[in-house]
């Protein structure tokens, strides 16, 4: 889909280009001015502007070239979306109310519709330094929330946003990658394979422009996004002064509701999550039902809208799910510990075997069974491993 | 100390032995003739009272020779502890208040005065079966309650009772124990070394008259003891359908506040405590400052704030910070351009990028600046994911 750049198009990509949107001085510019005519006015190097502040902007707004940022971008299948797209989520202009702002355009890959994805959306972040069992809790929460038709935002780092959209794309769910690199740049570069799978049922964005590099302050304002997106924020691990406890700030300053995964108290991965629900009255959950019962609306914790793309899955009975979930990623284990892992009786775990084999999603081999090649991005599905 | 029994001691001890406080009926009858003259009528056989639904109290309380129990339990160290007497703790009085009902008198061993012991005390329970986590966190948590000289009540049972008393006896702590058997019983037998040095130091009690054996309806109503004593009651784990919830149950009944201790919510053994937190008001504790701060009178201790681990960026000031989070993690980038990100003039850049050089946060390459290798975690882990 490529769409002839209109002025403000053009000139909102110029402003993801020119400045942050946490720069105050060009959000007032933006302003007094409408984004067309400040962009403008930045381009041709208005001493005005210079004198108000926007000096150190003016090198790089003469030297950006909007038009050609949107076509490269668009001709790797991104798209721009800009407030008042029918493909802009309101939500986001909540920012404003909230003291903070909303970005100037979003840079937008992926297969889903960023409106429909984020419809019914739970943000879920935490610590990369996570532990094995913030890992395990994300992959299976977000394959859980995703299993109830909700979709999963989070930042695409190592440790629980990885595992978060993993655990979203386990179950053929749709996963929104928020990142604060470029949305055409893979920070960090070993989940480039993640964020293409992400892209394929869900969406990657950015409201940095295509090939801006991961900064740290970047990070921080990158939060914000995914507190807006989501319907509210599960941090499912986070040390003291975690960037997910950002996160959650932005959420509560949203008036959306922050939930905190509890943990032993030892670990000290924990400790931020504890610290929400003690002081900051975040609300403790400790499963997907937990999770959407808070997010839905009054009393309808279960009510099937916005649904993802189909997924192969999709026809699977329950029991056959389940034992699918205990079949190894790559290397074969027998059919009785597949059956003890599933919490199945072993003649039955051996008809269903069959059956998945029938319909490709395993394979056998002469140690046991493991999945099918097709299949094996499921190897997200850590939780039983 | 051996007090010469008076009739209303005598009369008191009776009762423990003939019912429990839990029948109703006795309970009006004492209400009704007071319990020396209840007593008195319930050994004599009284046929009023044998038309009000006594009838099989009077058997035992035929054969019921209460001069012979307090001698034998005084013989032993132990001594009786009667509503008025000095050792007597008022807070008990509080369960006829909260519509349970005090003990007719306890039964006390120990070194320490009840009175005293319990002046400042906490309640600590939860489940027999608790895994090592428990354990743990429940000998770490007594331990440093008393540290705090603080007393420590909980029952006997193994798992978490048996680890709270042995953390406060480690320090040299005070600890009751609240038995459900007589006091002079060991139950379990495993405990037996333990309540002999629990009541070296502290104190071990019960209701129940002595030699009585471990009953189940017993444990329940001990709890409500249990809570009666301490100014708050901590549990520390607890399936979702344990005994330590109906202590937690008392507590508020008796409006003194529960505390919960969180763990992984993959532990069938927290799913107690969390319960506790979601849906009954708990207090999430983690430490015993936590627990400290929520049972000391508003104020008079107060938790300290969890902080992170210091960080190497605390030390910078907030110009080198800036222009720190506009440096690049991996691909290197010319001064110029961190400055404009850092809106910051380049000459100003220069100098700054040179001091966190020196200072081993970034390092120099043919194409500009990059962060140091040592600091491209830290970056991130800073205020970021």
């Amino acid at each position: 889909m490529t769409t002839r750049p209109t002025e403000e198009r053009l000139a909102r990509a110029a402003l993801c280009r020119v400045g942050d949107p946490d720069d105050a001085r060009l959000r007032q510019a933006v302003a007094d001015y409408g984004p067309v005519d400040a962009w403008q006015r930045l381009h041709r190097g208005d001493q005005h502007l210079a004198s108000r502040g926007l000096a150190p902007l003016l090198a790089r707004a003469g030297e950006a070239d909007p038009a050609a940022d949107l076509a490269r971008f668009e001709r790797t299948g991104g798209r721009l979306v800009c407030p008042g797209d029918d493909e802009w989520p309101c939500r986001l202009d909540d920012l404003d109310a909230a003291g903070t702002f909303a970005p100037y355009a979003l840079w937008v890959r992926g297969n889903a519709d960023l409106v429909v994805a984020t419809g019914r959306a739970v943000a879920m972040v935490g610590a990369r330094a996570a532990t094995a069992y913030g890992i395990h809790m994300a992959t299976d929460l977000a394959a859980a929330v995703c299993d109830a038709a909700w979709t999963v935002v989070s930042g695409g780092a190592y440790g629980i946003d990885g595992a978060a959209h993993r655990g979203a794309l386990v179950v053929g769910g749709t996963t929104v990658v928020v990142l604060a690199s470029g949305a055409d740049v893979a920070y960090p570069r070993g989940h480039s394979t993640l964020f293409a799978q992400a892209a394929k049922s869900g969406i990657v964005l950015s409201e940095a422009p295509p090939g801006a590099a991961a900064m740290r302050h970047r990070f921080l304002s990158r939060n914000r996004l995914i507190a807006a997106l989501g319907l509210g924020t599960v941090v499912v691990e986070a040390a003291p002064r975690s960037g997910a406890l950002s996160t959650a700030s932005h959420t509560e300053r949203l008036s959306k509701p922050v939930m905190a995964l509890p943990g032993p108290v030892t670990s000290s991965m924990s400790a931020g999550c504890h610290v929400l629900v003690r002081e900051r009255g975040a609300i403790l959950v400790t499963c997907a039902a937990d999770i959407l019962e808070t997010v839905s609306p009054l009393g309808s914790a279960v009510a099937p809208a916005v649904r993802g793309p189909e997924r192969p899955h999709d026809g699977l009975s329950e029991e056959a799910r389940r034992l699918l979930d205990a079949v190894p990623v790559r290397r074969p284990v027998a059919t009785v510990r597949i059956a003890v892992t599933a919490g199945m009786d072993p003649r039955t775990a051996t008809g269903r075997l069959a059956e998945l084999a029938a319909r490709g999603f395993v394979e056998r081999s002469t140690d046991g069974w493991r999945l099918a090649p097709a299949h094996r991005r499921t190897d997200s599905a850590a939780p039983v491993e």
